[in-house]
């Protein structure tokens, strides 16, 4: 079940470098990419950054509606993490075709993908420079969700193997999360 | 044994996300200082983005010699990871007290921490206004080595337990990395 996240502990949910699947929308338009340069770079007000490559559909619709959302998704979601990744979303609907399902956000535009592990809805700080420089956005995280079985009590765990996040090194590996280990205090 | 890797793919380095090691020098003064907010966000040139916050040690160091490293620990190095981002280094070596052993990098002043399974040397790019609203430091990657144990022929490896990367969620509590797994082509 999908729970909230105090947006003060969102970045938990990111902190460990999962890939992510970033989800948008602009009128009737929607899209789904795959991204693995997101992270978080403030607690309060939380806050992330992700790069956008100029030339994708993704990037078109961000900058029309001023918001994304940063889904995390599972194992499960290996083939179509990948896939979302190399196909353009411009021609064909992705959801579609990877068969992912979306379901609205509550506060931002971009639709949640059901079955993954934790999300972020996002609105862009405007950072024209950062943004045609480096394809860098900034945004402000408004609201926080995770599934229940997979963070409980401000902490990830992993029930099963397919339960785990994916993390992308290149060309389709991805190793995904592994054990839970604590440093001496 | 530390072997180069191409610049071209100093990305797969951190693409999967681990939290890294920030090492720093200016002068007779150096420092380490843990870093989970660091990613690729270019693969030519070879790019990365870290959040160093403003009143550390290692930002005073990085804005005077406009270098740093990235070390990539393993998780044989659990302790001294969560160690070195709670003390500062300004009036104690975090190096001696950590038990760390640094070793000189190629290209910048920074030193390289052993025992790691890779490094990128980066030189700073300057662009203060993002420095100064968001601790965000754009860098290029000038050198970047591996652990030829733990990155072999272009890909991640992690032959035992201890060797694998680690990811910070919160607090001192880690996820280490696990299983490699491919998808569909």
């Amino acid at each position: 079940m999908r729970v909230s996240v105090p947006l003060r502990r969102a970045y938990k949910l990111i902190n460990h470098g999962p890939t992510t699947l970033i989800t948008t929308a602009s009128g009737e338009r929607r899209n789904v990419m795959t991204a693995a340069w997101v992270m978080a770079i403030d607690f309060e007000p939380a806050r992330v950054v992700a790069v956008i490559a100029a030339d994708t559909f993704t990037r078109e619709l961000v900058e029309a509606s001023g918001e994304f959302a940063v889904n995390v998704p599972t194992a499960r979601m290996l083939d179509a993490v990948y896939a979302a990744g190399k196909a353009s979303g411009e021609d064909a609907d992705k959801f579609a075709t990877l068969g992912l399902t979306a379901s609205p956000a509550s506060m931002v535009g971009a639709p949640l993908l059901e079955g993954c592990a934790a999300w972020l809805e996002c609105r862009v700080v405007p950072e024209p420079q950062m943004q045609e420089r480096y394809d860098l956005f900034v945004a402000d995280v408004v609201a926080a969700w995770a599934d229940d079985a997979s963070f409980v009590d401000d902490a990830w765990r992993f029930p099963g193997d397919e339960d785990r996040t994916l993390h992308h090194i290149s060309g389709g590996v991805f190793v995904t999360s592994g054990q839970i280990v604590k440093a001496k205090p």
